[in-house]
């Protein structure tokens, strides 16, 4: 039987007996093959209509956030996302695209874990449109879209001395995270430029849950001169830090703005450091689709802005 | 070329001459096809490393609690998630099925978005190994998970009763949803009982996401008899429900117990009928590798125990 028999029978072409048939489709599920409409489709040239998102952490909003934006996009190009969770391993991100690239996704988008991208590295190379997003990829010619996050926590810190704070903690996630780095150098160098000589005192990491920051935050609380005001430095930091201050006696006192907003901030009247990750992922998914169409185009880094909501919280007074 | 050369060429074994072995993988990538380890592995009696989760809405918290308790029990057997968002829409999920069937996913967890489960159930017969999650599929012999949907209602109605309330609403998702349909069914046969004949009056349905349930609890208290208490039937309407009461004078006093909890929900002091998301996701997984590992097993329908948690919210009593 020629290959060219066989290419009738798996792509369902009429005018091919049935034993002949039988024999091909039985041959092709004992090799462990079987038909791929996407592969298919890409070898006559078309676009996989999955997209591969590589998440760090399924159960924080912010990714979810992100996967919403990046899925609504998509969708508006008749493309489909599936959702991974590196949990913040750089092993299983390299593992995950190994996985996703070999079902033949039309692209990746990824927030990178760890500081090697080899496995990213290569397949930019053999052609697949990759798109960082969150945290660039170090030393990588990528499509990446971030926030400014140390314009965001230069606006965080000023809002705090503008409300006459000087002892300001920084409650932030693992030290390893460009976010948390970016954050972190930022807050340090906005508070020196004030004046604030020993900012460094008050910098605590390791808040990459709300348990963790709840406990940093009660052993802030509890020293001989506790922080008056508080920059949590994301989401699960916040979440932590209001549980702290709620069993702390006088921690209603006590000045709080969180980066990242979140839905029942609002509610709680918690001043934040706000932008948009919706937007950020429906960026990605755009980057993402340009590059697949035009595999040439110069490579994008968009920053998106962030800004204060004060709702409260971080308006109070130092004690 | 014999379908047995092609073979060995595809599955990398050694001696083959090299022109045979580039004749073979160009016709094989001209087809469409590509080595795909994981189909080979299954063809073996192997067992992919994917699980795909079909999930109703990205954005959810107890979406993503379900995923993590999913991927956490997965791992413990070296397996890895992929989740695709069917946004509620019964084509979607029908076309994601197929999507991460032909990737070879070896199992699939899904929250059933409608009423037709056609193409899960050929799956089923084909010897893939199906979760339901959070719904059944009606007229599918699916291994499921759900939660105590009835007992969770009656108890939110009695410790509602017991505060003394009558006028009580209820605001719930779509009416399509078997948990709407479980909750509110539940919901006015306790009322009845309780002697309430009106109950009807105070059942909205539409809240999917918290601006909807946000104006459906402001038409209710701005009515001539507004409820003294509000039932809201999941996390978005119980967000939704806050909002409004903010909103409205005198808003706090009327009673609120939501369905599910939420991560804020103790510093917002919110009574809830809470459960375990995140367990449910796990038995969900045990299921699927169980399943995998012995397809002839007994079908399970494993029910999770609903606690009504009070707050404050839910104890206030009738104005």
């Amino acid at each position: 039987m020629s290959l060219k028999t066989a290419s009738r029978v798996l792509n369902g072409e009429p005018n091919v007996a049935t034993a002949t048939r039988e024999r091909v489709q039985d041959a092709a599920a004992s090799l462990g093959f079987r038909r791929n409409a996407v592969a298919a489709d890409l070898a006559r040239g078309g676009l996989s209509r999955l997209v591969g998102f590589i998440t760090g952490d399924l159960a924080n909003e912010f990714y979810s956030a992100l996967a919403s934006g990046i899925e609504r996009e998509l969708r508006e190009h008749g493309l489909q996302l599936l959702t991974a969770s590196s949990d913040e391993d750089p092993e299983r991100e390299a593992s995950l695209t190994g996985e996703l690239i070999e079902r033949r996704v039309g692209a990746l988008i990824v927030t990178p874990a760890g500081a090697d991208h080899s496995a990213l590295r290569g397949e930019i190379a053999a052609g697949l449109p990759v798109v960082v997003v969150d945290r660039p990829a170090a030393g990588m010619d990528a499509d990446t879209v971030v926030i400014d996050n140390r314009g965001g926590t230069r606006a965080a810190v000023a809002h705090l001395l503008a409300h006459g704070h000087r002892r300001i903690a920084f409650v932030g996630d693992e030290p390893h995270l460009w976010t948390y780095q970016e954050r972190s150098d930022e807050f340090l160098a906005a508070l020196r430029e004030a004046g604030v000589a020993d900012a460094e005192r008050w910098v605590r990491s390791g808040a990459h849950d709300a348990a963790a920051a709840r406990d940093l935050v009660l052993e802030l609380l509890a020293a001989p001169e506790p922080p008056t005001a508080i920059l949590a430095a994301n989401n699960r930091a916040t979440v932590g830090t209001l549980q702290a201050l709620r069993d702390t006696p006088g921690g209603d006192q006590v000045a709080v703005v969180g980066f990242d907003d979140f839905e029942l901030a609002d509610l709680l009247g918690i001043t934040v450091v706000a932008y948009d990750a919706v937007e950020m992922g429906r960026r990605a998914a755009e980057l993402a689709v340009a590059r697949s169409a035009d595999p040439d185009r110069t490579v994008e880094q968009v920053v998106l802005p962030t800004r204060v909501v004060p709702r409260g919280s971080g308006e109070r007074p130092p004690r």
